[in-house]
């Protein structure tokens, strides 16, 4: 035991929300992870029990309908443990993702035990580094088998390409690291993905272990082996589908994020609720205040119910031929925000979350979801404390020319992830009145309607943050 | 039919070798790949027939041991066909090699099967375009529902880098590529590397399709996946294991070829024939001026046997966790070669011919094979006008230090293919005398012995191809 806490204080996390874990459907066979916080041996399993759940039996009345999403599997999630360990499923390429206080360095080992052959290369970037790099180094070195060598990138959404790519590559073959070498990824979404698809071209392929250290990197980025950098012409375009060895995910490591990185990672979490999770976008409107106030029980709770709706998507379509799009809500319009831009200027959460309001306006636009829905949608992003509105340059023009290489396009088809039906459903479609779009993107960017959302925003409060921070 | 050919020439290929053909096992099940020459739609499969063959059942005088290499099938080559289809089995991405003489642009729109989407991207390089592009991008758009765009790429390893590789991200992006796209690569070695690279990355992954028009590139790099670029620090460090739609291997390209590039690939073939396919060796050892002299027949029947052997070795062993890095027999040596001189110096069959020269040093030093097997090695590459020796000025250092970055070390072990056993046999392997090693580079670079084997050949023959081209 350390002084920065270690497996006696997992224990502290048990037990937080049994009222919502009793909401789940009763008596019904889910599912579940066990764990393994007091066995000896921690390996991460998954075996189907009976969870018998307390009250009430019934549809609460919160829910807007049926939990439907994509067609897979549901289950409780387990509020007796500590560290909570989640599964990938990809077969023999099935991995664990383990959730808990402290446990980057604790005694388990947990990091070091997924390192293969004698050298790791941890990739991380200025900001983290003075933070948590000498306790990641520690815990692979400290039985003295495995070399360590360490590469600094500069922090931003703007180096994540290939010039910058090229430093990792560089550094492992300046260090002769072989392909049993292990590359760590102890960073936010940028880094995990360089270092995802530099271990995926480094001698066509070494392992990887993911470390992400913020919400957005926790709840989404870190799972699913989505790897790859920017290209000016658009978001993600170089890249590859490459699964790490494992995903590390210290809660604690959320005290020292800013608060602007904090709430771009709640627009994640507030897309599982849209596009499949119901619960756990009333959740997020019940209890967003304690994400923003940091709650370590709170957050635990999201990036565990996060995790666990990714792990399941991406385990049916691992390669995005299907339901793993609905992942993309709010993104082809995020996307086109980050590129038009300037990669960097907004962070990539931010950007996301006006999508959704955007890719919700469309939707009521089009029938297919209420005004109260799209309205709950708004207020959520904007308690959220995320933008509500593209930056004010940006043109419909500019909107489509980059939306146009979403990777979504299929022969010139921009397909959308939209809301349609209650709470929690969604489609991913190229049929939709492209007239709805126009009228979308036109009332956004102010280029055909009086009066935009927009200026009706900065016209109440010009100190808003979304008329103060994102003019430039 | 058009005027390069087409249909009807095909038949010409009937009933080469017949001879070769008669030795292998006879009345044996094997695995045959069916012509489907004269249907309407050629669609390549495989199916288990019994094969009686007319003379010998024993095993020929010539052959100085079992074919044994990895455990993998073996089947006779059929003499009966024109146009040939091997298939790479890869399960559910299984894909066929088809070999035949102006099948770019046949009627049976071979190639346009292949393309997905409604784009198409041939990527090839200044060398090559103004020889085969017109006709593969009319192949392409014959139908007229391909919409086809280019890249040409300079011409030359030295040009196998991440910035030449962005050239074609670039045009793909600026041509508002989508995920259904396919990328054609019209080319050697380098040009099918980078393009398979390309498509990998190229939003997380598009089909592709190699077009091949060199030996190297048709008896092997096009087939079985390894793609990438060199780096200043080692050869292919970047890259993926990703495999074509098809492979469509036009033997009448082989006439544009210049001798170099010719003997190059032949270095190749040679290998086939040391790690597993003793037949083959002999057959090189009986016939390898009518390669020299470009007598179709023959080199049909290199290409489809050494295809043949390339997909049964990796169709067994995707990843290279094991028998696919004996197709790297002289390989650690010859990109150390490459890499020290400068890439595109010496061509890649180059480097490897000599590199395989000096594995079979080595492998007679250590007592692995005998003297008698090592001077016909040796004694092949000479004749196949291969460069006998590394560059001068190669220092033992250089050799090492290069080596030790090789894709195949293992925690810092050097692992390599070495002969050992009769002709035809090999092992991967890090167990070896060391100073085997230091012998064989000793002898080859010069600097611990008075004379070197360069030193004898130079001493010998001035005006020697291996001292007058690759002293610069």
């Amino acid at each position: 035991m350390n002084g920065r806490g270690g497996y006696r204080e997992l224990i502290k996390l048990t037990s937080f929300y049994p009222d919502l874990a009793s909401r789940s459907r009763s008596a019904t066979t889910q599912t579940h992870t066990m764990s393994c916080l007091l066995r000896s041996t921690c390996v991460a399993r998954r075996t189907t029990v009976t969870t018998t759940a307390t009250t009430p039996a019934t549809t609460p009345n919160w829910a807007h309908g049926p939990i439907r999403g994509p067609p897979l599997a549901r289950r409780a999630l387990s509020t007796t443990r500590a560290m909570q360990i989640e599964t990938v499923d990809f077969g023999e390429r099935s991995y664990p993702i383990y959730i808990g206080q402290n446990i980057l360095d604790d005694d388990q080992s947990l990091l070091r035990k997924h390192i293969t052959g004698k050298t790791a290369l941890i990739v991380t970037n200025e900001t983290i580094a003075p933070l948590y790099l000498e306790r990641c180094k520690s815990a692979i070195e400290a039985d003295g088998t495995i070399k360590v060598e360490v590469v600094k990138l500069p922090d931003g959404e703007q180096y994540k390409t290939v010039d910058v790519l090229s430093m990792i590559w560089d550094k492992a073959l300046e260090c002769r690291m072989d392909r049993r070498t292990t590359f760590v990824a102890l960073g936010g979404g940028v880094v995990g993905d360089m270092t995802g698809f530099a271990a995926a071209s480094y001698q066509r392929g070494v392992n990887f272990v993911q470390v992400p250290t913020t919400v957005m990197a926790q709840v989404d980025s870190s799972v699913g082996g989505k790897t790859g950098v920017n290209h000016p012409l658009g978001k993600n375009m170089i890249g590859a589908f490459y699964q790490p060895q494992c995903v590390l995910i210290d809660t604690d490591s959320l005290n020292s994020l800013p608060d602007r990185e904090l709430a771009s990672g709640i627009s994640e979490i507030i897309k599982y609720g849209l596009i499949r999770d119901a619960e756990l976008f009333v959740w997020l409107e019940e209890n967003i205040d304690r994400l923003l106030e940091r709650d370590p029980k709170a957050f635990t709770y999201a990036i565990q119910r996060s995790c666990w709706n990714k792990a399941e998507v991406v385990a049916a379509d691992e390669k995005e031929g299907g339901v793993r799009a609905t992942l993309n809500l709010g993104h082809t319009f995020g996307h086109a925000i980050e590129a038009a831009s300037g990669y960097g200027t907004w962070l990539h959460g931010e950007a996301v979350g006006t999508g959704i309001i955007m890719a919700s306006d469309m939707s009521r636009r089009l029938g297919w979801i209420t005004e109260e829905l799209d309205q709950r949608v708004q207020d959520l992003i904007r308690r959220s404390r995320l933008p509500v509105v593209p930056p004010k340059e940006m043109t419909v023009d500019e909107f489509k020319s980059y939306m146009a290489v979403d990777k979504k396009v299929q022969d010139g088809t921009i397909r959308l992830i939209l809301l349609k039906g209650a709470l929690g459903e969604c489609v991913i479609t190229g049929e939709y009145d492209p007239q709805a779009l126009e009228d979308t993107l036109a009332h956004f960017c102010g280029s055909a309607v009086g009066r935009t959302m927009q200026d009706e925003v900065c016209a109440e409060d010009p100190s808003a943050d979304e008329c103060r921070v994102y003019e430039d």
